[in-house]
């Protein structure tokens, strides 16, 4: 059973743990929505499918998709990724999964935060977002844990990243863009991260990257490696456009110090060269009304910090890129006690995001 | 993960148990096709409301539920009811779930048959059951349970009753039926049964109850109270159609022995008087081309010993019937260690089922 709680987690003692604590097992979502994922999303989800199983190497994986595709992908996949009929509108997990906190004897509930499809009528990348909306509870009554309704606050799980120990990252860009929480100033977002995620230090990026379709998630710019530790999205290209606020975020980045008083330590992995679409890939989506517009030659966010990381091991991205092998020697250092995993993900990126943007951990119980 | 496993139940000592040992929790799904269900499912919805209040009062109660419906029945559900997604062309869980199978340190697997709405396209009682027939895997995933593939042979879960010390009762008119395993011979039908449920002992009746939709599903005529002791329908009418029929399942029933060797001691519990559609009724259900005929005054299955066992309790039918109250005393009688529950359920049974049809228990982990 999965109750419904009044309290917030910081009240019960619970707190949001980091990527890289012990999970329990990972959450994904099928793609198919044909205006986000080009080709009938037949090539993002091949891309999913190897994120998928290259995560099932290092812990168990559930994928929710809906009853239409349900024979299709239970064929496709091994039995050792578990796969679960749960209708979406489209297949971002980080964003519309629910964020799961932890107390210190090890019970694990979850956070229902309001969605509206990264910016709802203002904006949004999609109408309508009624099934995503829905997918934290569901996800949260099949695991049995209990529930805080947090849904009067608009919240992404791409828009913040923590340490396990109290600090959070996040942008200015996305968390008090005024298509989320218009009526909510900066203290009262502050106030709500620490009830609901018991974090006391909060670092403010101003901007996400440029051709982010999500008003700037900081999870396409930065990620904790470990506590004290940040990789973060960097370009020696003073001619790209996000030259500037790659900067602006390294000073920032380099210069604060996380609620444990510890100066982080800031490594920047190089974007790889500007990607666009291609022709081809243009005119393989659907469009809608309010779909996101994706013709060809249109420049599409690319990080490798967008990694995901699970129990023993680090997904990364691929783009076909002379950074892909600069990055995997790189992160392998970064993470000397973990696997590193490389899957060309361009198919993912051209939808929008990247491994992370897919994927929601669940803290190990206990 | 729920692995589907080559073997059988029998080669790594599972057996299925017997309803009355202890669950985990109850399985139910949730009904809305107006074909089988008069005035929009309105008045069979609250009647599975009832039922499933009832028996939380003891156990964990699952309602599978299809997306569209989802928000409305969380809603009016407490928390301490789980409600999933999970789509299906009806709702009765006891035939569409898993039979769920433990061994002696209770380990807990399921058996995935085949189904095919009572009859195929021989009798069958709508067209078509494709998501009915993905619902035994979806549970035992959703449970992390592995599975048994045995759905090269058609059983609905309300076609045997089984003792959980190796006898189970079917009938003849259901399970030897041309509609559902025409290839096979009674031997065969044993065997599979032998090698699935870990029975050593088969009790044929002849026939189920008339005016059944099912082909005679033995659990409108027979339930096991505890083992060696059985609670059967009866009437006293001679006048009865059903009389005769009945008489010949006593006779067989009360000369059989389980498998254990032992005697069954037999409880006749009368049928209510003939209870019919009504014209009010008959009006408000929609029609389909393969919809059971239920016109004016046709005479529906009603039975009291179509019970659920769960832990401590037995939720047993009302039809607002002389027969009520007598029932209610002689299987608080027969239960003498748990809480007899009635609830009133003609709007179940005018679907063609009862408290039984609707529920699938999960036996206790451990």
């Amino acid at each position: 059973m999965s109750a419904t709680l009044e309290s917030t987690p910081r009240r019960d003692g619970f707190r949001m743990p980091a990527e890289f604590e012990p999970h329990q097992g990972t959450w994904m979502l099928w793609p198919v929505r044909t205006d986000t994922w080009r080709l009938g999303a037949k090539p993002a989800q091949d891309a999913f499918v190897e994120v998928a199983l290259a995560i099932s190497e290092f812990e168990p994986v559930t994928i929710g998709v809906s009853s239409i595709q349900y024979e299709h992908v239970r064929s496709i996949f091994p039995s050792r990724i578990r796969i679960i009929e749960m209708s979406s509108n489209d297949a971002w997990m980080r964003d519309i999964g629910p964020t799961f906190v932890k107390n210190g004897v090890g019970d694990v509930r979850g956070v229902d935060w309001g969605f509206n499809a990264w910016g709802g009528l203002n904006g949004g990348l999609y109408f309508p977002w009624d099934q995503d909306l829905l997918v934290k509870q569901k996800v949260l009554e099949i695991e049995n844990k209990d529930r805080y309704d947090s849904q009067s606050f608009i919240l992404e799980g791409g828009a913040i990243q923590v340490d396990g120990e109290g600090t959070l990252i996040t942008t200015e860009q996305c968390l008090l863009n005024p298509n989320r929480n218009p009526d909510m100033s900066r203290e009262e977002v502050e106030e709500r991260l620490h009830e609901y995620l018991s974090v006391e230090k909060i670092i403010w990026l101003k901007d996400g990257l440029r051709y982010d379709e999500t008003d700037g998630h900081v999870d396409e710019v930065a990620a904790f490696v470990r506590p004290g530790v940040v990789a973060m999205s960097w370009t020696d290209d003073p001619a790209d456009p996000q030259y500037e606020l790659l900067c602006n975020a390294f000073d920032l980045l380099s210069s604060a110090t996380d609620a444990k008083g510890r100066k982080l330590e800031v490594h920047k992995i190089h974007i790889p060269d500007p990607l666009t679409i291609s022709d081809e890939e243009a005119r393989l989506i659907d469009r809608a009304r309010r779909s996101y517009n994706r013709a060809t030659g249109t420049r599409f966010a690319a990080s490798y910090v967008n990694f995901y990381i699970c129990n023993g091991g680090v997904i990364i991205p691929a783009f076909g890129d002379r950074y892909d092998a600069i990055t995997y020697h790189q992160l392998s250092g970064l993470f000397p006690d973990r696997k590193v995993v490389q899957v060309n993900t361009r198919e993912i990126a051209l939808g929008g995001g990247n491994i992370h943007c897919i994927t929601q951990q669940q803290p190990k119980q206990g």
